[in-house]
């Protein structure tokens, strides 16, 4: 199974139109890979607050299916994938009472904290990425036999 | 014990001096009010999205006792009273691993949502009130007991 | 000329990286996307808090190509493009000191605010619609004839 | 006169309730205390982002006295105070069209950035805290001589 994150919508997620601002489902998104990092053993005050190496994201998009609403009990799977020795790849898919409401994607990049050039991934991330590759490719399996039925 | 509620500091939480900006803080603190209110059967998306009764702050205040750093596991006690048939105060505990970390309080007015003037409390909320002072005051009886001790 | 947007880097956009929150940047933008809404004549608190037809973002994206900082003075340029009759999408390019620093797109329907259903734009969006359109082709016939030169 | 601060309302501060969320309140505050600093010719990047020295806040307060709306144009008034040699406190007050809106209190200590303890202001803030006492000042004499007359 992917990782999935439960969040409730608070109010401070919502604007005046009554559904959650646009540009925090992405930040509901990065809860969600703050979540499955601690899930594999991430310090995560290290890893964000004082690290050597980081992962700034150099691209995101969203796509917003339903309107959310304050109270709505969220579950976001996660999907992450190494595009290369030093990028990789989040797909996010968040459901309100199994309907999709929206889809992301961040692209973060690996690089020396300090001098910010790009460096390749220290063993924890690789071993995050391999763990979460399993669980992803064993839920797709199970899906396709279970269509197959 | 009064109601808790468990919150993990997110990375979107923090500011550049890498510590919780200060004014989260007391965001942190009204979704400890949002999960009470669901804890005591409310549904919030009614009370807060659309609601014919609204619960404005028209006053808050916040003492920051220790920094607050990305991962940490915040437990946020909520302790409200109330303050007249229109009124209710809620004070508010952040402790992390048994340190008061922050304290706050939340002051609150009860209006019809479409008028903006004031009215008594509908009954849930009187509910709520009397359900979380019990609570309260039961944690603070036993803790006078174990000090006698 | 594209309308322009002039924004100064608060503490609060910011991070514990030391730069600005990459869902920040899309916030940002909808910010200039409000301005020229304004500098257009429409009056803000109708548009958004209690409208007649509303503009949900259904898709977004952005490019980060640059960390952003506390203090930076950021100039949003925003080039808003019809899609159909109910449908505009917003490119946005964010510089500082002449430099690009990110890029990003919001694409917005025309909904019923209460029925939710589709509906063709109204007269006042055509308008800004046009308004910004004619202000970008000229940019860029003038760009255009600065590089044949 | 004191500093102020002239400040759009966003979108992205309103809430489902269709005005500014509480807490808002307080981060615009803390804009006026930016662009305060930056007038007085401090560089906001190496202040909040990289500092030998420190003002966390300890401690805020705001009064809510009526809604704040979307589009609204706020003037906030800026009045900092010497409270010793190593603490300082910035009273708000928030008008939109002439009428009080809001008010608030932020109580800052002087730290070293590394070690956290407390030290003695650096002189660009005794500068700062300086200026802007005079300015309040002479406010006050003009308004108290116009009440006079």
């Amino acid at each position: 199974m992917p990782f999935t994150y439960n969040r409730s919508v608070r109010f401070q997620d919502t604007d005046a139109a009554g559904v959650v601002y646009f540009a925090n489902v992405l930040a509901i998104c990065h809860e969600a890979y703050e979540e499955s990092l601690a899930a594999s053993g991430i310090n995560l005050k290290v890893f964000f607050s004082n690290p050597t190496v980081a992962f700034p994201i150099v691209h995101a998009n969203v796509d917003f299916l339903r309107p959310i609403f304050c109270g709505d009990k969220l579950i976001v799977s996660l999907m992450p994938q190494k595009l290369g020795l030093d990028k990789f790849e989040i797909a996010y898919e968040i459901t309100v009472s199994d309907v999709l409401v929206a889809k992301a994607i961040t692209r973060h990049v690996c690089i020396d904290a300090i001098s910010r050039s790009k460096q390749e991934f220290p063993s924890e991330i690789n071993q995050w990425l391999e763990t979460n590759r399993r669980d992803t490719e064993e839920a797709e399996r199970r899906k396709s036999r279970e269509i197959t039925v």
